[in-house]
């Protein structure tokens, strides 16, 4: 059976138009299918509300305890909730999740090296727990995953949304024929950066490593495009680059995103 | 099959050694089970560190918009999932939900007459979707509920948590033979308020009536236990109000609170 596996970023929950569109269009996606979220403004805004200040050492982004209190409030509750309220709405039998509820992804804490990235965890090949996400999909939910997991000691741990989606595709892959989708700013990888219209619809490793030699595919696109070239190694059978207003497109006769395939 | 719906307010998440026991406890206990939660003292902290105050009109509690984002926050975020991580540490298979998740508690926002209670919820018979909790007990999960609802038109409802138990409870019943646990601060009736070794075992309505005849029900506890006896009419097994850190007892010879049945 085919299930798609859909990450958004802050940049689709900060628009709320976008954000109605994308969901209205996510609900209305024939078959079995899993959002994944990020952030968004919100959780900086609840947290200089609350006299809380980013921790930044060397530049990265720290979970110190409070952040994690406050990561935990508004990924899990303020907005996967009303993500899952609205989808509800649109007919979509959305359940919200982090990786605690159901044990369905267990991280580990980052080990402090050089930085101490405090309550943040990492994911490994054993992590997500894709039979038990499977009895979901059975059920006909569609589970949807904020950006935190746990240790399976009692401690929530905060983790980045990609590499969330990433393992839960990976993991489902053995199971469902899995397309991971990736939305984004832009309409996928652009031949010509500053030109919508010059949307790539298919990389294979044999363009990528063309592409990566002639310098179109940007700084901050590789280590994206590294991740799905990793994610279809590992039995995902595509990844998707696309823009979030665009996903009514996906299986249609126009192109929906920059697809990458074996 | 046995099902054990339990619900836990305030006093017992707020107290973090009882709430512990408590997890464990409620972990060890065997069979389908459901857990429904409160709030406790931190929204009110939380609520307070970004400036929002309570909100009362007459006395009573308005949930306001802002106030609806942080009980969303809290209930749904913070203590849910804290909640789920201890249960999963404790070996049990916890899910974390509001009403809006699976669409499994679906209620009206409460209509404006002489106050206007805001964002609130109630619940009536159509409200719970049993088969659809059920699908959840089948597939080995155990249900976390907090006290939020939704409309089903994507708006997120606040609902008493005592009322969402009875709710599941009562729906649950049509398909499991239900017993309903309100977890408080005294071990249960008393026969003299003052002596926690008064304990009342079992009341019946007969019982109840010359109970509340000698005036032994304080006040309080009137409305608790007529909800309790409406749920065993509408078909609950029975009822058992007993003390979080005493759940131990339950089912074991030594007596786990007072039960009321018909």
């Amino acid at each position: 059976m085919k299930l798609y596996v859909i990450k958004i970023g802050g940049n689709v929950i900060d628009n709320s138009e976008n954000l109605h569109q994308f969901l209205k269009d996510f609900a209305a996606l024939e078959g079995l299918k899993i959002l994944v979220h990020g952030g968004g403004k919100v959780a900086t805004q609840i947290s200089s509300a609350m006299g809380i200040e980013a921790k930044l050492v060397d530049g990265r982004r720290i979970t110190d305890i409070e952040t994690l209190r406050v990561v935990t409030m508004v990924y899990a509750g303020l907005i996967n909730k009303n993500l899952v309220a609205q989808l509800q709405r649109y007919g979509n039998n959305a359940i919200g999740l982090t990786g605690a509820d159901g044990n369905f992804i267990r991280a580990k804490k980052r080990p402090v090296k050089t930085i101490d990235y405090g309550f943040v965890g990492d994911l490994d090949k054993h992590s997500v727990r894709a039979e038990s996400i499977g009895r979901l999909l059975d059920a006909s939910f569609t589970p949807v995953f904020c950006a935190l997991t746990h240790d399976g000691e009692g401690q929530m741990l905060n983790t980045n949304a990609d590499t969330i989606a990433a393992a839960v595709a990976v993991a489902l892959a053995k199971i469902y024929e899995t397309t991971l989708i990736y939305c984004f700013e832009k309409k996928g990888v652009l031949q010509d950066i500053d030109d919508e219209d010059s949307l790539i619809s298919e990389i294979d490793p044999e363009r990528y490593e063309q592409l990566k030699l002639k310098k179109i595919v940007s700084e901050g696109m590789l280590p994206k495009l590294d991740n799905a070239f990793d994610a279809i190694k590992s039995g995902v059978k595509e990844v998707i680059i696309g823009q979030a207003d665009e996903l009514h497109l996906l299986g249609k006769k126009s192109a929906f995103g920059t697809t990458l395939r074996n």
